[in-house]
């Protein structure tokens, strides 16, 4: 049996509530006057349930949810999820990211792919995003790069698919097509209906097949004799834009 | 330069349409009295575009979408790259199906998990899989069963991650918590409330951490100067229930 | 009792379907190989079961959603409901509408407020809507003018609630500011983010208190033993914008 | 100039805020340092805007969202509006309405029909419901009753339309049904799934052309150079089921 080790990151449900913790011996969780002593957690195998905790290894999901330290707005894991794989990602691929931001959406694409280069320009941004990844052992197949993409000396006809995130992904059509290989996948993450708009204006040149969707979560109580939604919903995370890389005939 | 070839499937975009195709010479696509003739194709780069006809290689999706031959509802892409991530998949991963279906939701497994094996009781849906799956060349990893799942020799504790998507799931719970290792992911599909109300009822026995979601996918016209949703959406695919393997203490 | 009388229209529903139709004698409703003689049904009292058939008066939304002649996109229900109600409506208020389209939101209106002014350019759609009030009887405090608005003689200081539903409202917010009454409320429809965010630009000069909405209706499946949303939905309609008159202090 | 006078209601709009305050002299709202003073309310016009504060009367959705209080969980305007539509109200329209709680749906049904006759078991929500009417000056064509409604006497043959908001509709639809007149309306609000199955098991034989709906809503920011959806929305309210009443042919 594969029981938890001390030191080991845990994701702790208790109710309706998740907990994401380091499994460290004399330290406790404590709850509505319940205690989770962790002492009791270590050696003992995964989906254990004590009293009303219940304890099991953090999915990739709850790591980025509960886990990683946020100083941007993060993906949400909806959309990061999709957006994988429209990229049409498998251990093949090459991908590029610009606009690393904390590294959630990274992190996905990381898990999928095969070899990742991300590109952010705020060094407290690239900073975060690597200490996310090496606080939970994530993957090293991301190169991270501390750089405007602008001056990035970015390989030609190299990535099958690529992902930007930036406020104003207007100016990088060019080079993002370029770094693309032919068929090479497009994805933009835009907030605003008005970034929308502008995009559009100069998408086309560079990329087709588009499309704009937007992912919508809602979640349901869990209780059998009163199943509904829940009261609350994210209604709006971002508009997701994506291409093929068109060239000239 | 990796250019298409004869026989190949592509993916022609036309306007809003999109058509999968065999690239067959002397085969040509007619629509409003545009012609696309295949041999101009045969031999020219991905992302070509050849009048208003744009050609590139398809995507997973648009194979699931455009090219599956189905003989169920199948699993929507929205739906399926949703599960996938909540499965937690990676190439290390093994993974149990039940319900194979038209064999969509597996060929989005297949593509991201290690290893699959998946199960279906009629012998029509389980051939219409196999089928799907030798005429786009799909992943290898997948080992299709005719049999009803509650009949099957099952390994224990051997499977990260088990979905399951027949009509009652009910009476399978107990095999599907066997062969779920310990912390196990697992996976339901139900299209009516109903079905969900009746496994809440007995799910808690065998799996926490429960959550219950739909996945909403909001399409927008792609003109910049009339940015706006689509008129129509999918209301509803289904309910999607995910747990985690829980042990007796 | 107040039964069915020659002449008049009825509303049908047979499974899911519904149907409007003139109550005349020797017709018939045939769908499925069932027949719903008319002649059964005259004289005969509302809410009645004729084998699968009901039969019932129409309420104003059958009308508009089945009986009204449509030479525009009309308003549906669940916006024209949401308007009436934003607008403030009751039986003391005179409103003013630009747009009369095919008189669907006219006819909430009209419904529900003491006087509607309203106006339309097109004289093809002024004249369906004229119709359809006509056909079904509708209220008669309505003011019908084929006139454009910005050539209409409109008093000012004189109306509680103005609502425009034109393709460019931008040159009209002036003169509607002037015709509403102090604290009056404006409401606008549009069906793209385009022409929201050009009508915000100059819309805070002239009203306050601005509110944009969606209303988004899901239709479940009425079976008991299998309650679950229909597959398909309308996704979207519209836009609406909401205002009150501000005055300059 | 109907101006401002001491002591009624105003609605006061500061950015994305809304207040309703009782206009008293030497009263203020304060907010972010900025200071209202309500003398210079007093007297002044509707849509006055002073400072950074605009300053209206409320509406009636105004009244019930900021003004009502509230014992029980009341009916979003959302719904009432749809509710009210669906009843297909005008002021000829007598209605019988279950299930007063603090009388928002109430509100809204008072300011439409010309008669409602409502029914509240629990005493303290049927002060509460006439304490809210009371303070706003809502309309005097609402009889309140205290009592169940089972045991209630009911005049038969005698509404257009029915709302029940109870947690147990069931034993009550028989009552419901011989209030209501021919072709009658009937509206239903219940928050889960479990609760429509179970009142779709006996509705049949009581009323046809049932229909469930869901209405959402979805906000808006108002800024021009950022549109986009609020972040939050209300993702569930209830579920509302409607029908006609039928007679034994």
């Amino acid at each position: 049996m594969n029981c938890f080790k001390e030191g080991e990151y845990i994701l702790i449900r208790y109710g309706e509530k998740k907990f994401l913790r380091k499994l460290l011996p004399k330290y406790s969780l404590n709850i509505k006057k319940q205690v989770l002593k962790f002492d009791e957690v270590i050696d003992k195998p995964e989906g254990i349930k004590i009293g009303n905790f219940e304890i099991y290894r953090p999915t990739l999901e709850d790591i980025i949810l509960l886990g990683f330290e946020r100083k941007t707005q993060i993906i949400y894991p909806k959309d990061a999820f999709y957006i994988a794989f429209k990229l049409d990602l498998n251990k093949e691929k090459k991908v590029l990211e610009f606009g690393t931001g904390s590294g959630a959406l990274c992190a996905v694409l990381a898990n999928l792919a095969g070899e990742i280069w991300t590109y952010e320009a705020v060094q407290e941004f690239f900073k975060t995003a690597q200490k996310n990844f090496k606080k939970f052992g994530l993957k090293g197949n991301v190169k991270f790069h501390n750089l405007d993409f602008s001056k990035a000396n970015v390989p030609e006809n190299f990535f099958d698919a690529a992902f930007v995130d930036v406020r104003e992904p207007y100016p990088h059509l060019e080079k993002v097509h370029k770094a693309l290989k032919e068929g090479g996948v497009v994805g933009f993450l835009l907030p605003t209906a008005n970034q929308v708009i502008k995009l559009l204006e100069s998408l086309e040149k560079f990329f087709g097949n588009v499309e704009i969707v937007e992912i919508l979560q809602r979640q349901y109580k869990t209780v059998a004799e009163r199943f509904r939604p829940e009261d609350q919903m994210v209604a709006h995370t971002a508009y997701l834009v994506f291409g093929r890389k068109l060239i000239s005939s």
